[in-house]
């Protein structure tokens, strides 16, 4: 199938370029670099280096034999993206090309505007290339489960049947997410349903839990293929950062209670999702919605389970509570449904203490590269809380 | 009260700052004159002669020996209105500094993205200014109805409350809108909850119905002083169409089945809903929605309505249904509640045929200035159909 990968060369893109590349698909990947952009900015990097697009696709050649084309430029760009889908003619689109941290967006009306022109005008330039161009072709887009927020009722899959003064429909669920990311997310989901509804073009929406690990098969003990491992504050995911943190003796940063429930599921688990997915297309019209996680923790229970995993391997870890630096519920109920990727035979890789130790494993071997001053959080979503200093495009430090 | 009106020498923001300023307010209006330069793209005009903001204030001035403040610039430029908000330090901001039309922001990917970008973007610009500059002010915001879409449901007032597996709660309504129009309202009323939630900011969301009529208090007679009259197929609404239609001699063009069912409201009782909003503000940290409209009719209805009073003085008028260029559901179940503003001490304005023959005696004054190659829809929201053309920028002409 010919695939188009927006956001190849990111950490779940380039992983799931490979995969798909190495079970026979025809891959284009499109990036323009703005992770690693966005990472001089912040002057932090992946704990694992990143090789250059370029050499990394040699190097995927050398190893499987198979080409993977790809081409650089800007979703924003509308032109652009429009002779991409018209020359390229996609089946699948798969489409990681977005501005994915909560923290970058709420550094500053700067950052926010830019989360929200690069993720929602991208997005809508991609619906209007498909309809002209590939009307047939499958979106698969990630979202995240960061979406739903905290309501007080189960949280299923992208719709919710309602009975109302003795009347039923099945509605899109209500959206009450936690960051203006995450709010570009919710944006793009309903103009992704509208271009369904309105064009007849087919998608599946992934709301996606936190992503934990770097390993693939593809990737494995291959250090030109591998993909970044982000531990910053602005772009680690919380696993990842726990990790690091045991790894460099760091305190693990629970933020506020710990009490706060969320989804998760292994790097792995992200690309049979993301192949499930194109391998079992959305109808014409339809605007599909799948839960992607396999696990719910609460952020304590996560940063207990690296502490009893590390300290087996002899690490010193202690857990500390930060104030809480985002402003959200941290008792709450949270019961996520997830049966969907299930059905279509995702077979889940559960976390425990061996993942753990093999992720902690890699980062001692790049633990020369970390960035110590990167990991303490320091973007607010309230400014002129936690500590009275305002915080502006440059947010000032709280904590080490 | 200091009274910021962005979108100030619009169709509504005008008369609602001559409104405000009559009682007392001290406004500055905000605009860019973007509707202005979109009828010019699109070479049309509004059927009343609008004079330039500065002759409008001049006059406003010999009129009532009030004074208006005016600021030119634009809402997506986000340094232009932080200094605005900082200087001002409005306690009330009244928005209507968006791109209006739901056919404008289907014409394509340009215009769609334009429309995006202006609302979405505006809006956060402005929340942040709030956040920074005046947190304790009011945010008056004007939605639309049309982020509902046709659920099968009642709509309710912005919130839906859910019994869901034993469990209860009072989410965001689920909103599926029907143009990218109504989508970047439905962004924007996503995002100022956010604000509200995390921020503790304050807003009023009016999600109004269509708005008919020209005439408002202030503006009676004054000709400086009239606002615009919208009848073509981009800017202009149903009912003011209509009247247009039946003073020339042009069927009504009544699109589809006619059955579509909507709320409208006079232009009166929009400047009443948005000063009973102001003058009963949100509490700190609310997220407050209002329905505000005062009639339900269907398209066809509405039609006949305009038929009756104009034979009545002796205009022929013919309805004729055109293949509906909009992808909408025809028969459907509607029912909105609109109790907020009557609460609050709304009086309507109902609609009669003597409204209706006011309104035809002000287009029979300006019918020499009615552009007739602007009336008949051009605009497809699913290009490819009704005629077998595609519509790209420049949408070409189906019917007349």
């Amino acid at each position: 199938m010919r695939v188009l990968i927006l956001g190849g060369d990111g950490y779940l893109g380039w992983p799931t370029a490979l995969r798909l590349s190495a079970h026979g698909h025809e891959i284009t990947v499109v990036d323009n670099f703005s992770r690693r952009r966005w990472h001089n900015e912040q002057s932090t990097d992946s704990l694992t280096p990143i090789a250059s697009l370029g050499d990394r696709i040699d190097s995927w050649r050398a190893t499987s034999g198979h080409e993977l084309h790809s081409l650089v430029g800007d979703v924003e760009d509308g032109e652009f993206l429009d002779r991409v889908v018209a020359e390229t003619l996609p089946e699948a689109i798969v489409h990681y090309g977005e501005q994915p941290s909560a923290p970058y967006s709420m550094i500053s009306r700067r950052h926010a505007v830019k989360t929200q022109y690069t993720n929602v005008i991208g997005t809508l330039n991609l619906l209007f290339a498909m309809r002209d161009h590939v009307p047939n072709a499958h979106l698969v887009k990630l979202g995240t489960m960061g979406e739903y927020g905290t309501p007080n009722i189960d949280i299923e899959e992208g719709y919710l049947e309602v009975e109302h003064k003795g009347r039923c429909d099945t509605l899109p669920y209500p959206k009450q997410p936690g960051s203006l990311y995450h709010l570009s997310k919710v944006h793009d989901s309903h103009n992704i349903h509208f271009a369904t509804r309105v064009w007849g073009l087919r998608a599946t929406d992934l709301n996606q839990g936190v992503v934990y690990g770097v390993e693939t098969a593809e990737t494995r003990d291959q250090q030109p293929l591998l993909t970044r491992f982000d531990y910053d504050e602005i772009f680690g995911t919380a696993l990842n950062r726990f990790c690091v943190q045991a790894v460099i003796g760091h305190p693990l940063t629970v933020y506020g209670a710990g009490s706060q429930t969320r989804g998760f599921l292994n790097i792995r688990d992200t690309l049979q999702c993301v192949e499930l997915a194109i391998d079992n297309p959305a109808q014409l019209g339809e605007f599909r919605v799948f839960n992607q996680f396999t696990e719910q923790f609460t952020i304590r229970e996560l940063a207990e389970l690296v502490q009893r995993a590390a300290r087996e391997l002899g690490y010193q870890v202690d857990i500390e509570s930060f104030p809480n630096p985002r402003v959200e519920a941290e008792e709450h109920y949270y019961n996520a449904a997830n049966t969907k990727l299930k059905d279509l035979g995702l077979q889940p890789h559960l976390l425990g203490e061996e993942l753990i130790q093999s992720m902690l494993g890699i980062v001692n071997r790049y633990q020369h590269r970390v960035v110590h001053r990167a990991i303490a959080p320091r973007t607010r979503w309230k400014p002129g809380e936690l500590g009275g200093e305002l915080v502006a495009a440059a947010p000032a430090p709280t904590a080490t």
